[in-house]
């Protein structure tokens, strides 16, 4: 992390730090250069096109709902998961932090926010004594997850975090444990655990509806288009890691623990850069691992960011298949299962699953409930990816823990 | 191969051998143990059931049509091969061998093959005075397959030998220094490089139809009904193997490299045989792997005798994807093209493979023309098999030479 501003206002503001100063310089063809990719998020930039802000601003709609603070205002924030706020039972849009004055006032006035819950990131430390605010959710680039985790749990707020949690499993702990001192809750949005055909179809697999599992495949692929890491954080190894594995493959990761409901024992892994192209000066191409859990299946994953667009989800057992494909989209799932009888299934709307997620924290904070995808599952998920590329660079099968860590 | 008679007649016949043995036992309750599953051939068992014999005798249709022997006469010799004779224009059944004499006088009567071109095991070497017989055909259990192509060049025949071409590099090696001293044709039965579909598949990639390829899929799997060793050759370590992916995978591994048109630089690999199940005592029921091409590529093979049936290859690059499935049927082929112009493909009817490979054949045999599919390249997809095991046992990423020995 070191020679970077780990600061969002860094990254975008009117101050200091190499993408800001690349920024101003005009390097950047602003809006147009918004990754249109599956799950993108801005890296700071104006706001993106075609963003639909409420027309009249939401209210709570209970005295305990818990308000959050949204922390950084990308595309994802703004149209995936803002917008189904108002799907919520129980939280609501309190207040909000951006390095982009203009940014700040348009959302704040869509969304209701009081301006002096308008917060910049030099001013994020004093939300500690804004009691509107219970809880932040932290929709920032990767690498700057943990800081921003530490900073609120500091201010004595609850955490909930895009995912991937963070860059290392050294940052999960950090988070971890910050959040413990606190006496604070720190969620991780992995929002398929809310959405009803992956809720269905962990439901099935460990019903056994295609027997004992021997094959698993995911697949999470789009081509990205130019772009280079001066850009686009999503190509930046500072702040995206490895590349596409801890972005869209992450949901094929979660797949295929939540699927098997199995720890793999085993990982052997490879990777892929082309040379010569800018979008993969520091990231990788394409990240392909096999995995081996202690039932004897095997999962095969893929996720490219240089390759034809794919979200699947392929379960192979004994008695038969369940074939998800798109498998983890934000809407418009498909899933069927294969065998004596053959069936489609619709178990449900998956838009519910951004309203349920924010529910299911809500409920973790006012009621001290537990958390279904806890930092410990985002410090279990990180320690896989550390070893996919351990496995990828030695060249050698990586023998794991029950908890994920590699042994030896 | 020590300890077992190498004989199909020891293993089926009336003498000697454990299998014979078993048997005459009464343990194999005959024609219901005959496995069902895609590619299947007998263990020397009586007459498959449903096997339909051609009502006429078919005849040669040039006077210098190749004359086969087809040594074996199994499930898949009688159900698939046999019967497109038919439809070739320079190839016919000029012998057959068995051990069973029953079936030799009924296969022997439908395909019109004169009583003393009905040759049993013991009298194999006789065929070097028949002057009828051009070429053997062999479709043994591919233990068997090295020894019998070594006596056929002796008694100066040529060889088409189904796959996998044998069970060691090392009997790959002797089979083609036979043939070489024989100054015979040596050509491997592998019936895609005749079958429009996947001949179209080849010209398509090479014409980079999806842009530069960066994934490869390629799944062969079905669920083995209960057997044992002793009942069915396709799950004896001596006589198959590994297991599934000498058998179906070998069409997944022939299409990674005839799709990709280039050899893995790498190989990681898995492999399961659950405890404590008859089917699995000798062999693999699955076996995984990912290879790494030298363009960058990466392709993951599965391969699965305990998992619902699937056989496709997948195919994704730059700009766009072809789904081939089923890939590689002995009919109804299906292939998609995804990408700008998505679109349907049908080459052709799927069921020509077989006739075109037996013309491909003779005229190799009658011009002295090259042969697509030879022993050499048998030889490298048994080097690639080894490699597989290895890479698996090792749990290490196995680096490969051009030609697929192991570097190390």
């Amino acid at each position: 992390m070191s020679g970077i501003n780990m600061t969002r206002r860094g990254l975008i503001g009117a101050g200091g730090g190499a993408v800001a100063a690349t920024l101003a310089a005009g390097m950047v063809p602003a809006a147009a250069r918004i990754q249109a990719g599956t799950g993108a998020r801005v890296a700071g930039q104006p706001m993106p096109d075609g963003v639909k802000l409420p027309a009249t601003p939401p209210r709570p709609k209970r005295q305990d709902s818990v308000g959050f603070a949204i922390v950084g205002l990308g595309g994802y924030a703004l149209n995936q998961m803002m917008p189904r706020f108002v799907d919520a039972e129980r939280a609501h849009v309190a207040a909000i932090v951006s390095g982009n004055p203009d940014k700040l006032a348009k959302v704040g006035d869509a969304y209701g926010v009081p301006g002096d819950a308008r917060y910049s990131y030099d001013r994020f430390d004093e939300i500690a004594s804004d009691d509107r605010i219970d809880a932040i959710y932290i929709v920032l680039p990767t690498g700057l997850h943990a800081d921003w985790a530490v900073r609120a749990f500091g201010a004595g707020k609850h955490v909930l975090c895009e995912k991937p949690m963070a860059l290392s499993s050294a940052d999960c702990e950090r988070m971890i444990a910050a959040g413990r001192r606190a006496n604070r809750k720190l969620m991780i949005a992995y929002r398929s655990h809310f959405e009803p055909f992956n809720v269905e179809a962990m439901k099935l697999m460990s019903q056994k509806a295609v027997g004992d599992i021997r094959l698993l495949r995911t697949e999470q692929s789009y081509r990205m288009g130019p772009t280079t890491p001066r850009e686009n954080w999503r190509v930046s190894r500072a702040l995206a890691g490895g590349g596409p594995l801890e972005d869209y493959g992450i949901y094929g990761l979660q797949s295929a623990l939540y699927l098997t409901g199995e720890m793999p024992e085993s990982i052997s892994a490879t990777t892929f850069r082309p040379t010569g192209d800018p979008r993969f000066a520091e990231i990788f191409a394409h990240v392909g691992s096999q995995w081996r859990f202690p039932s004897g299946a095997v999962a095969h994953l893929a996720t490219s960011y240089d390759s034809a667009g794919t979200n699947f989800a392929h379960v192979r057992g004994t008695r038969g298949a369940l074939i998800m494909d798109p498998a983890t989209s934000y809407s418009g799932q498909k899933m069927r299962l294969e065998g004596r009888e053959p069936r489609e299934l619709n178990p449900g709307d998956p838009g519910v699953q951004f309203a349920r997620q924010l529910d299911h924290f809500a409920d973790a904070v006012r009621d001290n409930k537990p958390i279904r995808t806890p930092g410990e599952m985002g410090l279990r998920d990180t320690r896989l990816i550390e070893a996919i590329y351990a496995a990828a660079e030695r060249g050698q099968t990586v023998r794991l823990a029950p908890d994920g860590r590699m042994r030896g």
